[in-house]
């Protein structure tokens, strides 16, 4: 079995955002996308897991951004499981540009039953996974992001939508991130570049539920909460900028 | 030069809807994308006009839809330039999954001065298009859509955010529909298959821009049309379901 995986793509036109750069959003769809791959090959991929009535949930990104391609850039991403733990696989991304890491995402993902939403052992369904690590040069996990928004944050409202659900009903992962970066005013990515993201997914979101947004920012750091309608904090975002 | 190109696509988990088919918003991104890879090959890209202060902008679609692909298919478009007037360029699509066509597409194009915004005679910029033209086999074009919006249709609002729009901070074409059919309960596509959308571009629409969507359906056919805030009509399609 390929312990360690990569597949090229292209960044097209609507990859990138108004900057004509790949966009955090398009760059963490290649990188799932990347991951669903080698799941299927290294046979612990979604299909597996639903024969079961079982599911990988994500529960966390950390993204490292050195420089983000143009349109038409080819970027290559190489992908291994790092490290297992009894409930949680780390999995890491090294994305490529010419030959030069432009990129890295570290991810984490629980196996979750699709009926009582809790996590279950990993090894008791996936007894091979922990041939499966290759622990070296990991990129840093995600922070655990135990902010508390102020009451005078920025406050926007959204209404989850037919384009932006799958296919499980929920918000797309990657359509949070865009959701929490339509918050911060685009005068500031005219002016900035992002360094580094942390992402906390807590819950799921349905389609039609209705969120808040809040967004407060301190020097180069933006924080930004997703809470449902009873204020239950359903995402968390850190985004530093350089 | 190749007056009949080819690029071939596979379906990512993040290009379909909550049906796990590939959506409309997907499948007319890889049909724009195929259309700028050929216009380089045959020296009408947007970069060569972008040096001369032109832009292409595209003013009309229509899709017919035979059978959407599933996640991880792999699937051929074709395009053509199937005919032009002193002022648009005809542009067909043919889609393929397994050999067999499974979507048409077909899309209508102008040069504009990007700063009158008014549209150039296509043979003053381009001497070599009419050489170019493969006129068999064609693609209905678009129908001009000009119905009128009873004042009592289903009204939704919507302000342009930073996902939504492209380099030249507009609104992205396949975001227009993708904010369209949000309009439409999501029971309607659980029951009902789309047959063809007709498209009309009517302006384009700004970052920050506030807009309202009005949605109005009889029997199999949805109306939807986008006005800004002086009520002017910018969009218009033409949803028709099996």
């Amino acid at each position: 079995m390929i312990k360690v995986f990569s597949k090229e793509y292209r960044v097209k036109h609507n990859d990138t955002d108004f900057s004509g750069l790949l966009s955090i959003a398009s760059l963490g769809n290649f990188v799932l996308d990347t991951a669903g791959l080698h799941a299927i090959e290294i046979k612990t991929s979604m299909e597996i897991l639903n024969k079961q009535n079982l599911t990988w949930v994500i529960t966390g990104m950390h993204f490292n951004i050195i420089e983000m391609p143009k349109i038409n850039s080819e970027i290559k991403i190489t992908t291994k499981i790092t490290e297992t733990s009894r409930l949680a696989c780390k999995r890491d991304f090294f994305v490529e540009h010419n030959q030069k890491i432009i990129a890295q995402v570290s991810t984490e993902w629980l196996i979750i039953n699709c009926e009582t939403r809790r996590p279950v052992f990993l090894t008791d369904i996936l007894p091979h996974i922990n041939n499966l690590i290759t622990p070296e040069n990991q990129i840093d996990k995600y922070h655990h992001l135990r902010f508390q928004i102020n009451e005078k944050a920025l406050k926007n409202y959204y209404s989850v939508a037919y384009s932006d659900i799958d296919i499980n009903k929920h918000l797309y992962s990657m359509r949070y991130i865009e959701l929490a970066m339509n918050t911060i005013n685009i005068n500031y990515f005219s002016n900035h570049k992002i360094s580094t993201i942390d992402i906390n997914f807590m819950s799921e979101i349905l389609y039609g539920e209705n969120i808040e947004i809040l967004t407060e920012n301190f020097d180069n750091i933006y924080h930004i909460e997703m809470q449902n309608s009873e204020h239950k904090p359903m995402f968390r975002a850190e985004i530093v900028w350089k």
